[in-house]
């Protein structure tokens, strides 16, 4: 007899189940994330009962104190899961049932597996996101702190990996904090969406039975109450969201691991990474491998791509660790401020040379011509751009004087670029103070 | 010699180009697109370099008048693309010193083509944005006109493609519509990042020639700056976002064609689509195929997983007609009330016999087990759920009484579902109401 | 003092290591199902460097022996990972350490962990595709049986979900077994390439002390050597094709899931679920849903753009899974013959109504239009096609003489198609018969 | 009237088609690719339909004339396409009934729009198959050949990007080549895939007019035929896989360009580009970007993912640009010797250290821990690892003796690792050889 199985749908069937099907069909291997919000939503539920005079104040009382139990169970680790638990919310009413008899039988009224399941997930992301807001933001703030406090380092900024003018070091570290800026605005946003609730909308053609949807919102916290009940029991948009915004903050990540992973390299030579975040080869004794770097660079393919709800608890983890592994990074990162200050060559003002003679009148195109004409005389007679004397210079444009022998200094060069977003020293104030403004915005 | 090429990068190659790479270069082929925003883009450059004092009056005037004769000719379709032009912006510079003369070349002065190329991308997308938003708004207006026209047909709701509990047919227009309102909500979100001015960062250590971009966002009327001049000129964030919103409308639109091919088949016949939206066979005559559904569909494959610029165009070019055949297809189509009544059948309430019996007092668990029990005898005496005799239900429970029968009416069956959100006549004038408040509030 | 840590890379690291690293980089939760095969490639290893008299026989034996051990301690559940055993190989090789005492640390001579990782996997998926293959035949073969067993019964065959013409059931049954065969013929050839071997490449530039690959190799039972030794510890090919045939696989499966989702709706009923392979509802009683169907359609989107190691485990656990389910579905659905019957319309022979035209010399375009005239003049009469007088038809054209009446037969229109591969009898007796050699050839 | 729109499903249309659904279903913009293998089917299918006897001698004569007119036209660009020619099919029996009437109306006799498309599909995709076969295997050549000249040249491998130790030059080209082998061993897979007839199969139920498919099959030079006519019109295995060969190639394709253009960087400065494959910048007067590599990473990303069949058009058209771009700069590229040998250190020696100790007798696990002792050793007192005395060496290890000082030579060290696969000389001639042979091979 299938009631005896204890399945939920009880009474209808006949044949057996094919016992590949039961394992095919179960989730509980990782729903279990949900035991405490699962809690927290019947508790809810069964308050909602009770308002619309569907269980007693004694029925509700007695439900309430054994999904306590149930709870305890769970912290303590003590919970233990049947073979026939196919998912979260099947144990959690199984065990119930067996703490405090056919009583538990009423919490399941009106509502829908579906609408159970829904509503726990939001309720766990809605916790998920944010704690993943206050580690991005705990990374932004290091990067900022770094950032501020070695403004006054210049090293080569490089184009389709070939060097292209100086910048500061904190420049380079801005651009990444910039970019979690808009991942953390984009969680922000997709967190109000998950905040909605959907308890209330049963199978699909809503609750029949007087309960009040606002009631079980207020106890729930929720933002706002979904409004059409066959679009919230099946709509997984929040999940896409979240899953999308996982994907954009993971390439933001990956993209400053594969530049730390390069000016990592013998050959950059500009940072070292600490041992903390490094590993060794099992084959080659002088091998340290930028693990943690490459890890991230590796999770984002794991969170690109996933739409189903294991996604969300792994990829919920994988955000978690690789935000506090970057934390931990940029925080311990070393940095060579000899190599970067040598890595700097004059071809990298050519762009420079090029706006001196702009200065002088020259059209840019002109000027860019020019320019490069100075860099292939140089290369042709094997010397250094600034090397060159003022007559080479003079055979390209009579427009060069003495004074360009101001363009060949690195630090006056930088200094150049104060327009809002640039690499000048107030610029990069500037820059700082924005983003602090950001997060203090954003967590309030 | 290279400079005679006419290549930007004039005086430094001695090579010459491998002619496939020209071709494999070329982004000329759907760039041209950007024609319109490009010029406005240098319009506002020129006049931010005059500010600047790196154009004359006379020369910014004279750039102004040339760009506006470039445009004059992208407008009537005489302006003439060269073989070397690569893309829009070349083809718009070479085309302007045609025109004015060497004045043309300072209107790149201290501009990137990077800075250039996202500047006009920006400001594509957000009029497009525009465009795709209004086309949004007319498809849920319509849907929600429809929903309040036909509020009293009533159809089977359907779950797993098995018939699950009677539904009003505005429930399911609804629940549709209350999808795509999210859809329009993000689709601002994005437009907002969209909107923010990345003219003057330069290849990517800025721009130091004292451009005011406060001047240029206020020439093109973006809503902010870019914080940072390497993120700016790199980063494509709002690209992955209108790509991420497109996938998901069309999912929503895909998910509502898949209903509608499948109520439009003979078994289902609940709705007929107009001539208009259908073709047939070039070999069965008597086929007429909802091609324009198949259509949105697979369109729906062709949006996933782009990420580059020219998925913007064609991506924004499909939805565009995507939105429109949806419009056109709601509000054609031409529904069988009879048919949809016919398909409401007495098992469809096995849920409210469960009800019933909850009302009576049983918990949920075993009412919804002895429904079970009753759609169980009744297929075993192969009748109907509402043919079973009082006698054959008291059988299962004696709760069972006279009044057992109001249950098999399925227009007091929706009425039930009066929580918000539900089918209840009540409830989906209140769902109407709210989503007819949300278009204002966004259109605001 | 990090070598006491028990890390594989010992004597140079002084730093401590951030905790949230370990397990971030960890991968023995899923690697544990290669305990088999590790030990497998280690007891080949250590006879290839006993050859090389790198071990003595003495210590050769007593690595077997312990490595026997370790796969014992495995088989038998009693294997005890530590905190620190990072993956399954640090695992086996810290115990068989514990086993067997200092000998231990030779049999990682000249190895790299990429070597041994890429072996183990090449030897677990090697095993997993023949297993795979075995239950992809047993589907195929018992759809052929069912084809066999039930040529003789007809239903409409549809194309974009309206009815297209009629056609045999078994020749549904045999479009995707078809499509099966191709899935097995791929996955052959995944094999192939799966069954190389890439022992004894070392980290990168190869093995220096003499180990005989083709040793290894025979000793491993593979069937060729990898080429070259960088590419051969960094290549995944095969991974990535056993994720592509694992979706294109899982695309036929699905479709076919959707093809019996459709046919066993209320509105079809073609076809019947047996209960081992359906669910019932929470909340609806009257509710039997094909969850088996829906999970494989479900289950072909986690397979879809999965690039790691762990997909290899949970892809080839959920094909091995989805094909035994879709085996017994298979082979426990009940087909209704009388609804099929009922489904097929008159309308549906308006394609041999034109080919009726054409047999009389009329061109094929104008038969077409012809046909469609007199579908559109059934519809416009509100009877069926069939019931046309033959002065209706000779209305449309004059070829129609009383023979028409021939067209309105079934089982004559499906026999007409007997060229290769159509519905006739003969076409799918030859289509078993193809289908069954294929299997043959296969399995050989 | 309907029919006089000239659309293929002429009579039974009664209302207009919004002008949106034509664009929107129109493929012609992209499948005018096909005119040539759509002449070719439609030559072959009539005389299929000749041998059947619906059509005369005369008739397929007139037929087959009258499309070596539409061929014609084609190749000399002067076929002019109508605004209601939605496909290829349509513009060419459209174009054929003008030239030669009445009789071009019997062309389509049994066979469907489908039947049709996915012949004239597989027809061009052969071709396309053995176009790029050809392309790749030049490629492969032009590898083999470098590799084979420049034998002698060492240079660092790397692991995590960090230095790991000396190979040769060529183990790196050979390790890409290897991978590309494994692409054209795929490749000759999807073509047999490819090459299987499915004309005759009609739109779902077969060919019922007795055209002889064996015939179809030899005048069209396919290998085999379609075994079930729904399957093989519905069917785009083919097109997937070719998709899939074509994204794993890019990857192959893209890790070389990723290696090189590291190694293109300032920073390696192991090789330079030829101008033929580089671009400069717009504003940096000294860049030379390595765009060509750039591009073949960029294009992988569009190759991905794809699944329709304008995918299959474009994806072809990059494949091929790609090989030839990949072939031009791998046959241009030069290298910079001594930069090479520079970047050899004596840290990545440290393995051939341990396996010193090792040749002594000592475990490797614990001479691994020795090398990397001395490692740090050397990194504490500043020096290289070759410049550790014997003194110092011995304090870790008594088994460290004079001989040592061999350890330090690399050109010793890579003649070392001479098992099959290896990087010594031996081992890249071998390598050399088998690659060659599969050539030969795969070319037969």
């Amino acid at each position: 007899m299938a009631s005896e199985s204890g399945k939920l749908w009880g009474g209808r069937f006949v044949g057996a189940v094919d016992p590949i099907m039961e394992k095919f069909n179960s989730s509980i291997a990782y729903d279990r994330h949900l035991w405490e919000v699962d809690v927290q939503g019947s508790k809810a539920y069964s308050r909602g009962l009770e308002k619309a005079g569907l269980l007693t104040k004694a029925e509700m009382d007695q439900i309430l104190h054994g999904l306590d139990k149930v709870a305890e169970e769970w912290a303590q680790g003590t919970f233990k899961l049947n073979p026939n638990d196919e998912d979260i919310h099947t144990a959690n009413e199984r065990r119930l049932k067996e703490l405090i008899g056919e009583t538990a039988g009423k919490l399941h009224t009106g509502r829908s597996r579906n609408d159970q399941v829904v509503t726990d997930l939001r309720l766990w992301m809605r916790q998920n996101c944010s704690k993943l807001s206050a580690l991005l933001w705990e990374l932004i703030r290091t990067m900022v702190d770094r950032a501020e406090a070695e403004r006054d380092v210049l090293f080569p900024g490089y184009t389709h990996l070939q060097r292209a003018q100086p910048i500061r070091w904190s420049h380079w570290i801005l651009s990444h904090a910039v970019a979690l800026t808009r991942d953390s605005e984009r969680l922000l946003e997709v967190q109000k969406r998950v905040n909605v609730l959907p308890l209330g909308s049963g199978a699909i053609a809503g609750n029949p039975l007087g309960v009040d949807r606002e009631l079980l919102r207020a106890e729930l916290n929720f933002g706002a109450i979904t409004l059409n009940s066959m679009d919230a029991t099946s709509e997984r948009d929040f999940v896409a969201e979240f899953l999308f915004w996982a994907s954009l903050c993971m390439t933001h990540l990956s993209r400053m691991a594969e530049d730390l992973i390069l000016y990592g390299t013998k050959e950059f030579s500009f940072v070292q990474l600490s041992d903390a975040y490094s590993t060794g080869s099992s084959l080659m004794p002088q091998k340290k491998n930028p693990d943690s770097l490459e890890l991230i660079r590796s999770k984002a393919g794991r969170v690109f791509g996933r739409e189903d709800k294991e996604a969300v608890f792994e990829v919920s983890d994988t955000m978690s660790a690789v935000l506090q592994v970057a934390t931990g990074v940029i925080s311990t990162l070393q940095i060579h401020r000899d190599n970067m200050a040598r890595a700097l060559s004059p071809d990298m003002l050519a762009t420079d040379l090029a706006y001196y003679l702009v200065r002088k009148g020259m059209p840019f195109r002109q000027a860019h011509e020019a320019s490069g004409k100075a860099v292939f005389m140089a290369e042709t007679k094997g010397v250094a751009l600034n090397q060159l004397s003022l007559k080479d210079l003079q055979a390209i444009s009579p427009l060069f004087l003495g004074d360009v022998s101001r363009v060949w200094d690195y630090g006056h060069s930088v200094e150049q670029y104060a327009a809002l977003g640039g690499t000048a020293r107030s610029s990069v104030d500037w820059q700082i103070g924005q983003v602090r403004a950001l997060l203090r915005a954003q967590q309030a």
